[in-house]
């Protein structure tokens, strides 16, 4: 690191954010991405300073299985905002880093063309996380882009184990994109999925493919029909749109639009910020019990504990009661 | 209560488990699904003196969807254990306590047959977790039946939410049962089921239902096919039996004779046993911790935290900090 740039103290990386500087924002990103300690203190410190700024974005959620075009989708979706004026952070799954580890001469980077809009900030999962797309500090990604000024906030998932749930307890809208198939055309929807969506895109509708593309609609709004009516008060709707045509790009903003104005007049749309707020803090509080599980201490008496058990000579309820007493005096 | 009837101690319930007695084995288990503290610290210390008579039988987990045939199955089946000599406790579902509570007038128990055989003894689900199948106290209620010198356990689920998996971690064997349908032969399977069970029962093979019940016979036996072996070194068999006329039931329980054979010598049921010991220990933490995060001091601390993070004046990670430094000091 060259001598004369300045250590990235909480108060640099503020007034960085603060001003618009996008590489600071980065590093702040990386910054809260770590697990070292003395980097979380210092996010922590920043965050603390930021606070005031944040909140103030729309934070969609973008999820479907591979192939079904989410980066095409939101290149378009991200150049048509940028080009109102809006400011978009991308937090996105980047596979290509995975397979190239960043070597210059790897596969294109994805979203190229949305990347060069100087609106525009697009983030990449760190490798090694690249397949759930989100990590444990995407939350404290999201307020770092919205203290830069954000508008919109989008984070992709590619849905791998659990990370649509995660996704979906950070934002305030949930986007599913569906690909029409041969035959079975709602393709690829894991189980549960669409009870979450508030909006559903049938990608691809074009040339050959309008015709299965209207029909994997019509499935889409059926199911959604059988389906409870979602505690938002929202009724979720089905959309189709072709990326490489530039159709219905538009109207899923609109959706969104019409979302957020529905959703925070009748209260909901901060009711639901609330909740995942309290989900944050007892997800942590969960975290720092499990990390004191882990503790050597505790983890020494747990062999000696099970080791009893084994042997029939101690019930797991009462080894268990004896673990949570060592638990609680061992210093985190 | 009679005057002469003595108190319930420790003592009493263990002479009288110890000794046979079937209404104390009921008590204690009543007693070990109660929330009452005074209950819970008896049957603590009632397991305690019985844990070295515990262990010693086999644990036989079954499941299936609505309609497959499990009550009836598992009549021939405990009659077959019962005929050969082989005491047999069974831990069952039993939905109508559930529409009827109990009244004389309402339906048929199920298995009515089967629990007026002097070997075996039939455990109905307590109304209110008849859903599941699997109460809070599945664990405690199988070591009680062990003491009581029981051969074989059988743990019956229907497979709501979670209820399979509970079920498999306290099970040394696993049993799904399926029913062959019209078209789509494997019905009802959700999804992961496949992969937990030991062994799969394809029922109602009799009459014009042969044909199909082969064919899905078939079906299952590919399916596993592309399964990953389990740990178990065990690999699956499928099998089709017909309750009404008597056939297969035999070779299930030569099935799970083999797989208690194989898996003792390989050293696979002692390690699977101890692993769920294992996870029964960490799940008691977890519940002490889950006691401890709605004790009112901490929710009084929690309400006044979200205070001021709904008012972006707390991160949620901060305010777990200070919340789980209040969790380890409150007193359980």
């Amino acid at each position: 690191m060259p001598a004369h740039r300045p250590a990235l103290t909480p108060a640099v990386l503020e007034k960085g954010i603060c001003s618009g500087d996008r590489t600071l924002l980065a590093r702040a990103i990386t910054m809260a991405e770590s697990t070292k300690p003395v980097d979380q203190k210092k996010i922590s410190s920043l965050l603390k300073r930021l606070l005031p700024r944040t909140g103030k974005s729309i934070r969609i959620g973008i999820t479907g299985v591979p192939g079904v075009g989410k980066s095409t989708f939101i290149e378009v979706f991200g150049e048509l905002l940028a080009r109102q004026g809006k400011k978009i952070g991308v937090l996105t799954v980047d596979p290509t880093s995975q397979k190239t580890k960043g070597s210059i001469l790897g596969d294109k980077t994805r979203m190229e063309r949305l990347s060069r809009h100087p609106n525009v900030f697009i983030r990449p999962s760190p490798t090694g996380h690249a397949l759930g797309g989100v990590t444990f500090h995407t939350r404290e990604a999201i307020l770092l882009c919205e203290a830069a000024g954000f508008d919109v906030i989008l984070i992709e998932t590619v849905g791998v184990g659990q990370s649509e749930t995660i996704v979906r307890g950070m934002v305030d809208f949930f986007l599913l994109l569906v690909l029409a198939g041969a035959g079975d055309e709602l393709q690829g929807i894991k189980k549960g999925i669409m009870e979450m969506a508030d909006g559903i895109v049938v990608t691809k509708a074009d040339g050959e493919n309008i015709k299965a593309a209207k029909q994997a609609q019509a499935d889409a709004l059926q199911a959604l029909h059988f389906q409870e009516a979602p505690a938002s008060g929202w009724k979720p709707k089905v959309l189709t749109t072709s990326s490489t045509e530039g159709k219905g790009i538009e109207a899923v903003w609109k959706m969104i639009e019409d979302f957020e104005m529905n959703t925070k007049k009748s209260g909901y749309f901060g009711t639901n910020r609330n909740d995942q707020q309290e989900q944050w803090l007892e997800e942590s509080v969960a975290l720092l019990f499990n990390e004191l599980m882990h503790h050597s201490t505790v983890l020494k008496q747990k062999t000696r504990l099970m080791k009893l058990v084994r042997k029939n000579q101690l019930l797991p309820t009462e080894a268990a009661q004896v673990l949570w007493k060592l638990v609680r005096k061992t210093a985190g």
